[in-house]
């Protein structure tokens, strides 16, 4: 089960969606722009105040289901429509794009939505995607990473405090290394087509990159 | 005294730059940005390995000093900028631009900076900015934030766990929130021309935002 989940960032930075997905979900905005480029729209969610009324009519018209969520909450739309996708699908693969180029707010609260408890545990299937980067997200253990075709650059991005970090198979490397406070170790490559990773206590995010 | 650090990122997302900095200070292609814009370079720092040699010879002729660091290197070129800047200036304000919008990993590593134990006693006189977002820094203690007029919106990031978070004089109050993870609090917003933050550990990026 492959779902995208379109967040309302800025259509400019979205990667090339395909259209093989079982489930498109759109987020406020971000169903608006799902309905732009052409694509599915089987779940709208959000207060869809960002939109005019010719903009809200379009995405309702092209909407299979609409949830309508209060305009002042104290989860994000994309925290709702995360929660209510996993419930369904726990185990789906789920592809977040729309999340980043525009409010570092915004970013930062999509990136970071995998430290919640709520959420930590199915971090390992969802997916941040622009046009530049991917990211993954880790839990302890240890961890085949598969180098894009795309992509150049492979980066290790602590989002906690990380014990015994080990890299391999990669141009730097690292040895049981105890990072103390959030960290990017930015700029790594690829030495083959797969890097190896393991550490012991912490969420990372794996980034893969390119210049833009 | 006022420093401009220009970082390597998209020039498409600077925001405005004033002239009137006492240090203009380029980052590896923050360099030639700077003279792209024609801008002032009174100090180039990298290993400028993404300029062409058309393009290093133009930096090289702008800047009134180059100091060029090795290709693989501990430390990123901003890192290397900005200590090189508060060891002769450490009281000086830094504004940091060309910092976001391109690969996620160099973003993320210039807004950790902060965290590093070397940077952190400095982080109150560090700004990132680019055409969206201002991001300020704060150690524990009590604080007054001052509404930019051309921002809409206020977020309170949580870089690290934080302790007895209180938020006053803004749309959404908190009272003394232990916050254990990072945590981005979104989309608040101004009531007057301050807002009021409290907490007693941890560090927290205060980004005010407008739509793009």
């Amino acid at each position: 089960m492959n779902i995208l989940l379109a967040a309302g960032g800025p259509i400019s930075k979205w990667p090339d969606i395909e259209t093989n997905y079982d489930l498109y979900v759109g987020v406020d905005r971000g169903s608006f722009f799902l309905q732009q480029k052409g694509l599915p729209l089987d779940v709208a969610v959000g207060d869809f105040d960002s939109l005019d009324s010719q903009e809200q009519t379009d995405v309702f018209d092209l909407a299979k289901k609409v949830i309508t969520s209060p305009a002042e909450k104290d989860d994000t739309d994309t925290q709702l429509a995360l929660e209510m996708v996993l419930k369904e699908y726990p185990n789906a693969k789920i592809t977040i794009v729309g999340s980043t180029g525009g409010r570092i707010d915004h970013f930062l609260a999509n990136l970071w939505i995998v430290l919640e408890p709520r959420f930590a545990k199915y971090c390992q299937n969802i997916y941040l995607q622009d046009r530049q980067n991917t990211i993954a997200f880790l839990l302890p253990g240890e961890h085949t990473i598969t180098k894009e075709v795309d992509k150049q650059y492979l980066a290790y991005c602590c989002l906690t405090p990380v014990s015994d970090l080990t890299l391999t198979k990669s141009k730097y490397t690292l040895d049981n290394q105890q990072v103390l406070y959030p960290t990017s170790y930015a700029s790594n490559e690829f030495m083959g087509s797969q890097a190896g990773v393991t550490f012991s206590k912490g969420i990372i995010a794996v980034i893969q990159s390119k210049d833009g």
